[in-house]
């Protein structure tokens, strides 16, 4: 990854970093991006699934998403992931926070074409999301491959921004009789909802009942 | 709101809706927003906090904040806020998907120069994130004020899309011995995290015991 003013870090640099590892880290702990890109002057954010291998981001979709097709493009793109930790409560409004992490890689998209490897990003993306599901489950066949349109997103550059910790308040309002603090938020899985047509003597698998992201 | 080209809804349209009531649920339901635009040939997509009143969504951040001044300039940009609901776990690798709530809204923003409007803003911003918090703080100083760049974001044209429901098999794979249904997911908050200069007879206030998301 190269760095240029497109990840430059300007606001908070304390809270920024361009180390692979904390921005894979960021990427592999969640699931959700959100991928932006400009057609006729007009930017579109569009939420997506991932998988990361390397410094490539699997993206996928039909093969007939107006998004996927513009991307093939090569047009420049950005895939940003957040993930909220907490909410920072300070004593004045001007100190509240949010702990977070976040990523914003800078990069351009290309449709995989060969089915093996388009199959092969299915998985990741997949495992990304659920690991051991893939395994478990009837693969595409040839008629639903050709119907997926999947993309390779180069990762160029990127840069990580991560908030942890109290709020920082100014010195004249710690004495003000003010609940301040975190309040630790994060996705939960809650209990699963059986398919009304699934067999009664399924379990649910383990891969599903350890979910975390 | 208005209905041109960039907010029709090409895919899976059964999905999606123009209505104000559903666009206004899902805004009112999340708090994070991705905002996009392009600078310099280059799309950002950047992570925001955000409050809703009527068609216009208020953003913050430091005066000196790179992406506030850019949006300033009018550019166009997409601000887009996703709920995720749960994983759609099918019987082949093909159906799998996402039940989730998203909205894109097209407009443009700008800074908001009077104090009372300002203050305002903030506040629609902090009651949004958590109702009850901004009368229990201290309020922005003048200084604070003039630290703080808000936008007036406001939305000229936006679509929803909303997935529900258990996984759609092909018929063939019903029968197959695989788990299949839905694992709703969702933000949990946690056990509040005292600041370490807390009162120690400063309660958690009702607010945040009951916060939701």
């Amino acid at each position: 990854m190269t760095l240029t003013e497109r990840s430059e870090l300007h606001r908070l640099p304390n809270r920024g970093s361009h180390q692979p590892e904390t921005i894979h880290a960021v990427l592999d702990a969640g699931f959700l991006a959100h991928i932006g890109f400009q057609s006729n002057g007009q930017p579109f954010v569009v939420p997506t699934l991932y998988g990361r291998e390397e410094e490539r981001l699997y993206l996928h979709g039909s093969a007939a998403s107006r998004m996927l097709n513009e991307l093939d493009a090569g047009l420049p793109a950005c895939v940003t992931v957040t993930l909220v930790d907490g909410l920072v409560l300070a004593r004045s409004a001007f100190h509240h926070s949010m702990n977070y992490r976040s990523v914003m890689a800078f990069g351009s998209a290309r449709k995989i074409v060969e089915p093996e490897r388009k199959s092969h990003a299915l998985r990741v993306i997949s495992e990304h999301l659920m690991a051991g599901r893939w395994d478990d489950v009837r693969p595409p066949s040839e008629k639903e491959l050709k119907a997926t349109a999947v993309l390779e997103f180069s990762i160029e550059e990127a840069s990580a921004k991560i908030r942890t910790g109290p709020p920082l308040d100014d010195e004249d309002d710690y004495d003000l009789p003010v609940w301040a603090g975190v309040l630790p938020v994060g996705l939960e899985a809650r209990t699963p909802v059986p398919d009304a047509r699934l067999h009664s003597q399924v379990a649910v698998p383990r891969y599903m009942s350890s979910w975390k992201k």
